[in-house]
């Protein structure tokens, strides 16, 4: 249960599951990603896109997504930081955070953009973090 | 007794601090930002000017300062990370670190500036974080 | 042990030790930052450049390296984030994180590059972390 961790381990538990999480999605894992939310989450990613639904609805949606990256030899770093976590009385965690991504192109210096806030619901499953629900909010665009 | 907290706990602590006390300021508490001092708290953002002294000098000095940024629409981000915690035998905790301030305007890439190192010394009272004093030193200034 | 210690204990005592010894070696202090390895330590930085073994070997690498900057009133920041730890059997931890570093100039906006992944063997001696490898990749020269 999560109520029953201390804060110190919930804190780098969150810690290595964002670290895993992202490393996968950099290193175009697709499947991997998406088997870190909930069989019936919900995945919003980018403002004015209807949000992804269901672990293979969230699959689906980052492989038509990534398409724009297939002739891009860009190699992308999400950084999540300052993440606020609050623990729920039905154990599952809010939290929120700020994002930046790395965006590396060949002999180029990383450009470094969009900056976001994102509010994730994590749930544990078999002892483990999944997301339930996601939704990143980005600055440049309010 | 900070003494008798783990290495672990202390150090998730001091993140949850800085991610409520910075996402705050971002969202412009003001009020909330100046509740994290102490009421004797010393506050040195910006070098050459005047550190704001007391918990209602620094809500001032605040409001004071944040007024440059009342016509501009740019939503800042304060990054804290490489935080070094080195508790004191009088209960406090001196804390290091480097900060980077994201801050983003409407339709434009985010711009990534000042890099600075932050002095912090934490105590705690009923419990909770506080700061005792807070100096901003910046890269770009020496 | 490693092995015995909490993923909380773990995760802040190496967030920690990172701290330490990159403000170490973003204040010029080469040889605490090369106290930071192993005796038998390798240290690949730079593609394309022969690693550097053992500590003395690092030190003197190290200084070789750092004459480029004799003349440049630059100030580097490294900053590590997204860290992966794999405790193994035999007591080492494998921790793969991304970095970037921030170079101000006097009077000039940071300039973050280049973003690089990470790849460290740390090992235990008298209780503290010290390198056994550190391999850094960067993301503009693949």
């Amino acid at each position: 249960m999560t109520q029953n961790r201390t804060l110190g381990e919930l804190y780098a538990e969150v810690q290595l599951f964002y670290a895993r999480q992202m490393q996968q999605l950099d290193a175009g894992k697709l499947e991997a990603y998406a088997a870190t939310f909930t069989e019936d989450a919900e995945f919003s990613h980018t403002p004015g896109r209807e949000p992804a639904r269901t672990r293979d609805g969230i699959l689906a949606d980052l492989q038509d997504f990534h398409k724009r990256f297939e002739d891009d030899p860009m190699q992308r770093r999400h950084w999540f930081n300052m993440i606020d976590l609050e623990p729920q009385p039905d154990g599952s965690i809010v939290s929120t955070f700020y994002a930046l991504i790395v965006k590396t192109r060949p002999g180029a210096a990383p450009e470094i953009a969009p900056s976001c806030v994102v509010h994730d619901v994590l749930v544990r499953q078999d002892g483990d973090l999944l997301n339930k629900s996601r939704t990143v909010e980005y600055d440049s665009v309010r």
